[in-house]
């Protein structure tokens, strides 16, 4: 697994890594649910209104705005309706897996990178 | 080059970016520095307090607080010392072509979803 240490070329791997995620099994799943809400006119709606929810909820989060009840109940009742649509709420399932893998891929590229400021701060204070 | 499209598991890919990313020069310079500015103590100081007002001011602007003259000035008096010292802007500089790196991985990582969702954009609204 060590062999070629030397010079290998990090855009080359972020591309070989690129390809992995699009061949991967859970890129084709998402890729079907997709289509199968987008083609669907009540899925792609429900699914439309959800994102936007999200959007508003986090922007207001983000300028420290106040969420106000409404919101909350605007973001409640849209869950409810993708619950039931099972379009979506396998899409979302496909998503969260996606999810978790790139964070992992996050997790371990920046890993040689944590390590040394992990230990700038163990020295530290 | 796209030999071996099947099955090529994401992890393997993950790891070896994540050797390529450890044995490259940006991070063996980026290493080599930290320890200079570390085993200095007056670089480790101006260094430490320089992340230190970079990290309240993010959390005053996520947070949406005022960003004050005196955060201003403060943030200016350190940036001033940290140009004066050598092993620091060195750093600075290798850090910031290793987040070059790191953004140009995230960008190319992420290219098969973005074309999923920017494909559901042009087609919506």
């Amino acid at each position: 697994m060590k062999e070629n240490i030397m010079s290998v070329n990090i855009y080359d791997v972020a591309n070989q890594l690129e390809s992995a995620v699009r061949n991967s099994d859970e890129y084709a799943q998402i890729k079907a649910l997709h289509d199968a809400v987008n083609t669907n006119a009540e899925s792609k709606k429900i699914f439309e209104d959800f994102r936007q929810i999200q959007l508003s909820l986090q922007e207001k989060q983000l300028s420290g705005q106040e969420i106000t009840e409404e919101d909350i109940n605007k973001a409640q009742s849209t869950a409810e309706l993708i619950e039931k649509d099972e379009n979506i709420s396998k899409l979302m399932q496909a998503e969260q897996r996606m999810s978790v893998i790139i964070q992992d891929i996050n997790r371990i590229v920046m890993k040689p990178l944590e390590e040394l400021y992990g230990m700038n701060e163990a020295q530290g204070e």
